[in-house]
């Protein structure tokens, strides 16, 4: 079994150990932000912790009212510019602290004396030093290459994050999401049957919006690690402005649709991906009967689920997917060509 | 001819249309943002625009040092969240001026308050109407539904908005640039001859750093919309945190390489494809002779260029290979299946 495949299946348990742990300095934060409001939240991060920066700047805008901007590392390593990030809050993300970009960011906001906050899986790494507030994602030691379960780490840590800014998410709803990532790895003996079908895909495009358009982003960088498929990502709005005119007859796509607010716009996009002739497999759960009324291909998870807590139980199958599809290609997903677990650039 | 071709070819004259007219209400506005200088920038915009406003965002923060935020408009249209918006200045980008969520991004700005700013192609637009200030772009009615030339026209109005905001830029540079289209315009029959090599590539990817990312996600877009390509787009250091492992042996990937402080993140990545075997084509001027004297293919602007003034003489010419490579694959540039020009979203 690959170390991939291992560290998917901890997840229950670490989602658990990061809320048992972090909650107490959440609440402590949480005090701090109440008097100290931040004006912009700028979320700093690469690979896979950017995607899941993606996640936390829907998340944080919709349930906060701040705004929300992703940095773009090169303004400040290579540009040298002077942001102006008084009143600004800067949270970076980073799985083993060592992202040379993104502490960077860290050090200069810091240095300018914004509030900082570090979101890591190792307590003795280069972030954790830097930040002045540090939140530990406790996933145990990430072997695999592809991050999964520091993913879904960063993403509770965001709630829990969003929980301290003040947004109306009850510590109730949080305390099932470990429950949740269990009833989604229960789907693993499916998907692996479910993904031989993809041996020989060669591009797809994945499709989230909202709170999964991150989920869009991250379950793409997995299929192009794991199994080097050409994997676009986009929201449905975005590949209806143009990226569309790609897909053609038999062209396979992967879309997140959970009920509430997205649906309307993803029900649009799958009415337009079976008129071209494409071929559409949806990540769902029971609470969207329209959904799962209307396509051939679904991946359910099986409990209802409230669109504010899909984005942790829709990634699971999707990790199980790409680790699955990695070996029928005869691919080892621990070990892709060219990359390493720690990624410096400059 | 095609129409996209046509348009492509009028960017000169456009170019300096809107620097002729634009500039005494840009001047108007740089008194006014002297006294009311905002704490963000919130850039609104879908597809071509989209990839303009990305533009903006390095701009602005390198030259200002104002934070920016990319808008995502989920947020407003189907979250309906109240995003604070004192103290920001709102751009809306929208060549149509009839982008649905653009605009509705728009409409809710102005409500709360926010200095608005549209800048579109349509005088007569919903855009135009809703904001406070209106900025034409003046590249006369653009009818392929692939946008060339309101992209460079917003690139440019960009730049002025930038030196509104007290940006260090030189308005006689600004004043080069349609004469710096017209040295790109002049390697059409160059670029014609070289399209013929990638008649059927299926997939690429698109690497772009720093002011030339937003370049990287347009020409991407082009090749999706006009040939089909499924194409990839990333900054260099996005590349190799992950995305990388999918690219093999005869992989084609394109570079924007200009000389100054990306180039050396762009180096290692030209050295990493070379490694890998993949085939690299970069898009460069005279001023990075470092990239003229290592790489085989390359698309050179005959002139010397600062970094800065890079972006619109550098995706003039993939534009060209866009339009001269749909009709390689027998494709009709002006017409891509499944799109319309104005593009309304839920």
């Amino acid at each position: 079994m690959s170390q991939m495949l291992a560290e998917i299946r901890e997840q229950p348990h670490a989602l658990e150990r990061t809320l048992s742990e972090e909650l107490k300095p959440i609440e402590e934060l949480r005090r701090r932000l109440e008097v100290q409001r931040p004006r912009l939240v700028l979320l700093a991060a690469r690979g896979t912790s950017d995607n899941a920066a993606q996640f936390g700047r829907y998340l944080l805008e919709i349930t906060t009212g701040i705004p929300v901007s992703l940095a773009a590392p090169s303004i400040f390593t290579l540009y040298r510019s002077a942001i102006h990030l008084d009143g600004v809050l800067v949270i970076a993300l980073s799985q083993s602290g060592e992202s040379t970009d993104t502490n960077y960011v860290l050090e200069r906001a810091r240095e300018q004396g914004a509030l900082t906050i570090g979101v890591t899986n190792e307590a003795a790494s280069t972030t954790a030093r830097i930040a002045e507030h540090c939140f530990l994602v406790r996933a145990g030691k990430e072997k695999s290459v592809a991050a999964t379960k520091t993913y879904t780490g960063q993403l509770l840590m965001l709630y829990l994050l969003a929980y301290a800014l003040g947004a109306p998410i009850q510590l109730d709803e949080l305390a099932r999401v470990p429950a949740l990532a269990s009833a989604a790895l229960d789907l693993e003996s499916e998907i692996a049957a479910r993904s031989e079908r993809y041996r020989f895909m060669e591009h797809t495009v994945v499709i989230g919006r909202g709170l999964n358009y991150s989920n869009a982003f991250e379950f793409a960088l997995k299929l192009m690690e794991t199994c080097y498929v050409v994997a676009e990502r986009f929201s449905s709005a975005d590949l209806l402005h143009g990226p569309i005119a790609m897909v053609g007859q038999s062209f396979p796509a992967f879309l997140f649709t959970p009920s509430g607010v997205t649906w309307p716009g993803m029900r649009q996009m799958l009415d337009k991906l079976d008129q071209i002739g494409a071929e559409s497999l949806i990540v769902t759960d029971r609470s969207n009967s329209e959904a799962l009324g209307r396509v051939t291909r679904a991946i359910t998870i099986p409990v209802e689920l409230d669109e504010m807590f899909t984005p942790i139980p829709y990634i699971i199958p999707m990790q199980l997917f790409a680790a699955r599809l990695a070996e029928q290609k005869g691919l080892n997903p621990d070990q892709p060509r060219t990359i390493s677990k720690v990624t410096r650039t400059l």
